[in-house]
Order: C-alpha cells, then sequence, then structure tokens
C-alpha cells in the first residue's frame, strides 16, 4: 500500500509501505477514507524531534476490511472513527475516562502511521467507534476532525471546565485551539474569549461561538483577559499553542480558583512552580482521551448540529502530502486532508 | 506589646512592638491566646527568603478586644480562629471557595505577624471564625492548627480529592503531611499511604489514618506506590514538602487522571511540562484557602472528631521563640506552639 514516510526532517515521501495484516485477535484492518496532517507532525519536519524513516500520521476515519476473532463492536463493512491512542476501554483508567492513559495505550503516530491507504488498528473495540451509516462524503472532513483536533479542543474545554456562566479564554488559534472555542460554545458557556492576531482565524473562532477576541499575547494578554473579566481572570482557560510564553499567559489569564486545560506542550517549557502555586488554579492536561468523547461527537457530526470539518482549508490526494506538510510549515494552510 | 521579630536570617528575638489599633472600620483586635512557628518561618530563618526586622508569625487564635464599626460576625469577647490570609469572604472568589485568592487578600506573614501579644486582623468578619463558646484549655492546640497546618493539609486532600474508594498517597510527613492523612482518614479514602521515613512521625501518621507506610523516595518511592496499586498509581497525591524532587515523585505516584493537591512550593522547583504533560494528572495548588474549611474543622475539634493538637511537640511561651526557631532548625521539633 502507499503511505507518508518522514525520511528525514523536511523530507516527507509517499511510497510502498506494506500492508498490515492481522496480529492480535483484537485488532481490526481499517481501509482508509481520509487522514490529515497535524500540528504536531510539523515537529519531526522541523527538526524538533528526531525523524528517521518514520511512518507518519495519527488521525483516520475508513472502513473496516477485516478483523480479529476477539473483535465484536464493530464489523466488516463499518464506517469507524479512531482515537489517536489505542485503548482498551475497560481498564480501570478507560473506566475513570481516561483513555489516553490506558494500560495498553500505544500512539497511533509512533507505532502505526494512519497517512496511508490501510492501517491495522489494536484494541479495535476499544479505540474505534462505528457511524450510525455510511456517511455522506459531506460529513467525512468534519469526522475525520473527531479523531483528534475536535476531541483535542473538546477535552481541553472539559478540562477547564467551560460551561453555562463561565467565561472561558482560548490561547491560540490553531485548529484545536478553534475547536476548543466550538466545544466551549457546545458546552454553554457565556463568554468565549478566542486569542489571536489571524483575521481569517478569528472570523472563523467568531463562527464557532467566540464572542470577544483579544489580540495581545503575554503580560498584556493577561492584562486584557483580567480588563475583560472585572479584574478577575477567566473561569476557563485553554491552552492550545504549547509554547513557554502561552502556556503562562494561560496560566495568569485564569482567575484564582479557576481551570486551565492543556492539551500541548513543547519540550522546552519549563513551569516556575512558585507562579504555578500562587496562580492557585486547577491545571488538567495531557494527550485528550478522544474515545470518551467519540461517540457523542460522532452524533453531534452525524446529526449536523457541529460542523468541525471548517478547520480544513486545503485538500490535497495522499501523493501530495509533501505539498501538504510543506503548505502548513509555511502557514498558507491550518491544517490538512488528504484523501485516498 | 511583645512580639517576635526577626532582625536577619537566625537572628529572632522577642521585643517590644507597637500595639495594634484599628484602622479600618471592618478591622478587629485579636488578643492572642496561643500562636506557633510555621515550617515556612523557617525559610527566612534559614536565608532562603530575606528577613529584614520582620514582626513573624500568621497562626493564630484568641479573644476579639476591639472590633471596627462595620463589623458583624465576631464581637467583643468571642474567641476566634483566623486564617492565614485575610479575605473579605463575600467577593466572587471568595465565594467560590479560595478565600487565599479573595481580591482584598493579604498575607498575615507579611504584614501583621502573630507571634505577639495582639494583632490587627483587617476584614474580621470574612477571616475570622468564632467558636461555639469559650474552649476547653485543651483544645487550644487544635483549634491553633486549625489556623494553618491543618487548614492547609485538609486543603490538600481536598484538591487531591480523597474520598471514598480512594487510594491516598501523602508526599511529606510534617505537619502539613500529617494534617493530610487526618483529612483523607475523615474524608473516607479507603487507603492512605503515608511517605516518611521517620519512627515518630510514620507512628503519629498512622495514629490519623495511615494504612501503609512507604519509606522510598524519588524513583523508588514511585515505583513502591504503583506496586500498592496495581501498577496504576495513586487516585490522590498530597504533596507537602515543596521541593524538586518531592514534587515530581508526587506527580509520578498519580494515576493517569488523578488528582495532585499540593500546598508549598519552593522557589526553585521547576516543573518540566512535559512530564506533566504525559503524566495526564488534574492539580489543584496553592495557599490553602482556610477559610472555606474554619466552620467544619472548628465544629469537628469541638466536638471532639479530630485531634489536630498532637503536631504540636514542644510548647513554649512566646519568650522562647528564639529557641522554638532552633529546635525545628534543628528538627528538634516538628512543631513549636507558643503560649501567651
Amino acid at each position: 500500500m502507499r503511505g507518508v514516510v518522514m525520511h528525514t526532517a523536511g523530507d516527507v515521501r509517499v511510497e510502498e509501505r506494506d500492508d498490515p495484516k492481522i496480529i492480535d485477535a483484537t485488532d481490526a484492518i481499517v481501509k482508509l477514507t481520509a487522514t490529515c496532517i497535524c500540528g504536531s507532525d510539523l515537529w519531526p519536519y522541523r527538526g524538533i524531534e528526531p525523524a528517521d524513516h518514520q511512518a507518519m500520521g495519527h488521525e483516520y476515519v475508513g472502513v473496516v476490511e477485516e478483523i480479529g476473532s476477539e473483535v465484536k463492536n464493530v464489523k466488516v463493512g463499518d464506517f469507524v472513527v479512531g482515537s489517536f491512542v489505542i485503548s482498551d476501554n475497560t481498564c480501570e483508567i478507560c473506566q475513570a475516562g481516561f483513555q489516553s492513559k490506558c494500560v495498553h495505550a500505544e500512539f497511533v503516530a509512533q507505532t502505526i502511521g494512519t497517512q496511508a491507504e490501510k492501517a491495522r488498528i489494536p484494541h479495535a473495540d476499544g479505540t474505534l467507534v462505528a457511524t450510525p451509516g455510511q456517511p455522506d462524503p459531506e460529513l467525512i472532513p468534519a469526522l475525520l476532525a473527531a479523531s483528534d483536533v475536535l476531541g483535542t479542543g473538546w477535552y481541553a474545554a472539559v478540562a477547564a471546565e467551560a460551561g453555562p456562566g463561565k467565561t472561558v479564554a482560548v490561547v491560540g488559534d490553531g485548529a484545536v485551539g478553534l475547536m476548543a472555542v466550538l466545544a466551549a460554545k457546545q458546552l454553554g458557556a457565556e463568554r468565549i474569549i478566542a486569542m489571536s492576531r489571524h483575521p481569517e482565524r478569528q472570523k472563523l473562532a467568531r463562527y464557532y461561538g467566540a464572542t470577544d477576541i483579544v489580540e495581545e499575547r503575554g503580560e498584556d494578554g493577561i492584562a486584557k483577559i483580567k480588563e475583560l473579566t472585572n479584574g478577575l481572570g477567566a473561569h476557563s482557560v485553554v491552552e492550545a499553542v504549547g509554547t513557554q510564553e502561552s502556556f503562562m499567559q494561560a496560566v495568569g489569564a485564569t482567575r484564582g480558583g479557576g481551570h486551565l486545560g492543556y492539551v500541548g506542550v513543547n519540550y522546552d517549557v519549563t513551569i516556575p512552580g512558585i507562579e504555578l502555586f500562587f496562580a492557585g488554579i486547577h491545571t488538567l492536561g495531557g494527550p485528550a482521551p478522544v474515545r470518551r468523547f467519540l461517540p457523542d461527537l460522532i452524533q453531534l457530526i452525524w446529526d449536523r448540529k457541529i460542523d468541525p470539518g471548517k478547520v480544513f482549508d486545503l485538500t490535497l490526494p495522499l501523493d501530495q502530502a509533501a505539498e501538504g506538510y510543506k503548505a502548513m510549515d509555511e502557514r498558507r494552510a491550518t491544517k490538512v486532508l488528504l484523501t485516498l
């Protein structure tokens, strides 16, 4: 089958990879319908993380082609959406809603690589969720978004305890930040402040429910959030950038006793303990347990209640993946969908 | 009046200070019955924080001697317990239960100094809580503990979401750690693991409700907690030491999706963002909003349901405060009560 392989930083190729086969009885083989390029794929692309002939990709939707003998929840022919972290969905950690910390957790990005025609998905019953039927083609981008960016943005908003009566500030206007705005809106937040200085993304943030836009960053950004919240800071803050500056901006924008949800942190971020201490805030972060939210997110998409597919602003065939990486790296695209 | 003044690191003297006077209509003057020395008082004593003729002390119980014209909740003659952070208890942050981040928050340690015969307490209605009557002398140590160490340990356990069915690990066997053990027990935790290598404190930890003792620290301590929790880590972890090693030990001991409550952090602690991220845990920390818990804690003490006074293992008259500091600095005492 064809698949994307990153030979080294900046060198992305579509080449022949071995067809995946069932290995464990809990596996499924999924024939992918669409996949995409994630902001985190740019880390090895830019040399921030090592890359050595790495099979790429961790977001995916497709049709189940084959299942292992123990798979019960999905069947051949089902259209499925999967999480970017493998989970059994039965262990104590999964049952508590933290599937990304499952005792069988495995990162699809590290061991599978879904920018390809097919993928072997371990623990299929605990990782994949079937849609109610075969989706209209127009729903594919939205369903694909659920696999990571929507699920991650949603988790960030939940981690920040966005909800009725709350003011939510979202640091970051990339795909995940925009999805956190959408989630905050769905969760009933009263006021949603998008921190963005990019006109097109500001527009999309407003489309998804942002009530206010703040262009300032760092200390100025914090001051602006306080100005908008009677000097107190936001009840809920989503951190969706992952740099030192953005993380501390998020900490500073959260009111005492408020909640900070963060869903990505660069390797060089160090948090001064004393600053976090005196902020007096709740934090919850980590790779999102997307599997927790998938059934609800799929239903919301199926019922046309949310439209997360708009975060894809460039669609290319898989064979042009290299151009997709380039467009994202050069910020010509927010998020690239790859068709198969 | 007499009061403790730290001239410089290691130089603690009891000398004449001006009698406090009502300044604002919301003030009360409290004639102190007992006060004590806190682990945090050792920071300037050891030169970790600056000290320049600083009036010391932030834990206090006593009798109201005078009130400002707007004080309504306490009256002259009331026996009161106060929080170590001033709060109005009416602002939005206080109402949410985070009185230590009150819009009028003020640290008693920085501006008042309660190792003295009297103290002016601003925002008396929001800071002080009267006991149901004049307490028996035997209850004084317990009530004094509520002012900080009990309130702080209790908050740490609440922040860690200790409760029925939960395994709680407490990092630190000082007064606050021991109080967190007491709190976890009261909150109904199923299993309480005290991390301690000090025989006397292990004994006290067991007295307060610890079911297990772990002597290992750092990575070995984490491994031991995992061994005791089916490989998963504790649901709830309290960090009550505040060093780099203890903080990361607490992070590592918390299961994915679990809760870490931390109530003290040294100035040199830096948290690697990526480690906190991949831990996938909830955290809540900061100076404890003791005022939130005071009414309940006073009642528990009044009804003889808890006995936090045992954390004081040395009692001295105020005049011998210097010896008290020395005993704590040399670890001959866990916590020193000063009588007046």
